[in-house]
């Protein structure tokens, strides 16, 4: 694997891969010190052209408990020009030597231009509203872990996935409904007529129209960020509205399914899709994520740039 | 000892063994390598809300000495929505692994808060008027290092410590007050009346009215920064009338007892409380400060994070 | 030698043993594992007063590369107050224990300056109009490079080098040119009478009047960075009667000698100066010039803070 862009470019093999792979760097961070040299000398570049503090430092730290090298380089997307800028960015970090560029950009399909300036291994942090594969991954591994399973080709079988909210314009909801979906998860769609995307009668997945439908069969409730912009553009009539019909608030999450899990992206936005506090919700597993991540994402630049005869040391 | 957040919650024990410390980490800095182990694998995330770069790079400096990973998180106050992001970003830093927050906020209290959310150790680098404790370390350090004397309980006895200037406003001083009393030394504040606190009536210090009436007879001249807004608070009628009675010129400089030093927590507002250049002055003890800023977070972090039977590498 | 602040205080020696020393750090960036601890514990700041993230991660690449903390201060010049601030920066982190300084200012002069604060080493990252040493002998690394030549003082016997455009207004020209000259190089200047330098009479280098003049004779074709902001201040009357005379397009490449190079110190102008794609020149220089930059910073640093009996670890 050269690349970690989306998650139909890997495939289910690329997946399940990835996903036992950033089980043993799980166990790698429970160590008193939760760090290996496999990458020592290599750096990797965070190339951010949208602000996003968490994610950034996700990858860098996991970066670090590899021993590798970090380079931030955040950039306003107002002040690049047309893409020439980007060219001789990634060109000039190409040529100091960097070993993969971790990369957030505004516009879809970004990560795959790249290939064409660099030979370095190239993450997608997250493009447009085209794809977030390791947020994808961290996802999968958190809910295998919450129920049990060992990553294989259909070992959600039986587990029911609701998303729910602003499908339209979330890489999250797009690499999440892929990457359930190849392991053999039921996922259903849960949001506005307005926010689901014009392509989602070719995917496998159902829809309802309110999250009260589901509440009582699903196992997995996963909640989209609901930005508040999408209300002056008029695809919601009012938050208040939208909360009615799409929030997680305290008698809903009483209604879920014993066991069932309830996940986010992050950040929340309380009060609005989140009415309720995560940290009182038994089957919350957010924070769970959010660990995961560090996991995966050492695992993806393990896989990408680590020695194949090196393994992870103990 | 689980955290460091004030003065009083470390007690005068805590005051000791943590200058004890830091005398032994001023001798690592000493050496051609000023660098240990002894944090390998740990993680030490700065939160700053509020803007001090000297401050982080301290800490920062310190927990690499010790072979931590640091990480920084910085905001505006502005893009802060009324702590619930406060929550949501310790809560999400506590789940990727951080085993020390280093955290400035404008809000007192930060600190104390905090511990709700996360199980990793607090340090205080300032929060709000109320409490800067690694600033009242260091300047203990370097009083004890200047008169040659062995942190104790009663170490400071027969010391008499000046501190000019907003104490009102002044995590710097409250700390300072506390700490250099709880180890014996006299306290003597100088300011107007303005900026003086309503609650230091209850404080073991005495008062004075001018730098003046101080100068010949204390062994440290504590200068605090006097900030311009106060005088559009009407606190104080003008910069010019407060330096007549406040700031240290060269001439006042030559009427301290000989002996006697001079100290600043920075950053100076040169030609406003200090009025004249300290490398000119035989008693400054500012770059001191400095050094000893490192020695004593190097000391707090080892403190907090290192393991039991750890020690100092040689 | 303690400073690297311009071409001319290291002379023709310096620039040799630097140059040597940079092969063998350009030996160390082609390892499996690209990373010396030649610098374990020492921290090199940079300070940077202008915004150039290009240079300020070449520098610090280079300075992890050799095992080095790093420690990064970034300043809008509107935020510091005549000097003072400066002045107060470097003081304080000399006391904290900064072995180098790495700066960058748009004042000429303040690497000599700073000497009067600090007894650490100064690394001239670039100061106003003056000198940029690092850029020469990287540009200097990169011609020995692509011509088979060994550094030493007449190296450059025989290279003619034309250096075009905004030479007034240009650091890098005036090191490049005391740089290339002081190894016997012939140097051309090509630009605008109104954007060559009043000093330009005593400098041993002829002037040409278009770059269609030199084209078929310079065995370098060293491009500058041409701002938009001198339009504004009539210096040039328009881009495209300025292009017509210095801009670099692909009729005029095909025009080169065979074997000629092609030099830009970047970012490009594209479309300005460089009306050509570089990576589509054969004889283009540029990612080497990047790549050098690594390798010539990790040599300086080297010098200024290594051990004598140190040697490069193999």
């Amino acid at each position: 694997m050269k690349h970690l862009r989306s998650i139909p470019e890997i495939g289910p093999d690329g997946i399940v891969r990835l996903l036992e792979i950033s089980r043993r760097m799980a166990e790698v961070n429970r160590r008193p010190v939760p760090k290996v040299p496999a990458l020592v000398g290599r750096t990797v570049a965070s190339l951010f052209f949208e602000d996003s503090t968490r994610t950034r430092l996700s990858f860098e730290t996991a970066a670090r408990r590899l021993s590798a090298d970090t380079m931030t380089f955040s950039v306003s997307t107002s002040s690049v020009n047309k893409g020439e800028s980007l060219r001789d960015t990634v060109e000039t970090l190409d040529a100091m030597g960097v070993a993969a560029f971790v990369v957030r950009h505004r516009s879809s399909g970004v990560p795959w231009q790249m290939e064409n300036w660099t030979n370095a291994s190239i993450v997608n942090a997250g493009d447009g509203w085209h794809q977030h594969p390791t947020q994808a991954l961290l996802d999968l591994l958190t809910v295998h872990d919450r129920f049990g399973l060992d990553p294989s080709l259909s070992s959600l079988r039986g587990i029911r996935v609701a998303i729910v909210g602003d499908v339209k314009h979330s890489r999250v909801a797009r690499s999440d409904v892929q990457a359930f979906t190849m392991l053999g998860a039921d996922v259903v769609l849960v949001g506005p007529a307005t926010l689901m995307p014009p392509e989602v009668d070719g995917w496998p997945v159902s829809i309802a129209g309110s999250i009260d439908d589901v509440l009582g069969e699903v196992d997995v409730l996963y909640m989209l960020r609901m930005q508040r912009e999408r209300m002056n553009e008029a695809l919601v009539p009012s938050m208040a509205e939208y909360g009615s019909r799409f929030a997680l608030d305290a008698r809903r999450a009483a209604l879920l399914k014993p066991g069932a899990i309830v996940m986010h992206p992050g950040p929340m936005n309380r009060g609005i899709e989140m009415q309720v506090d995560p940290t009182l919700l038994p089957g919350s597993a957010i924070a769970d994520q959010v660990a995961n991540g560090i996991a995966v994402r050492m695992a993806v630049l393990f896989d990408l740039l680590g020695q194949p005869e090196g393994g992870i040391p103990s």
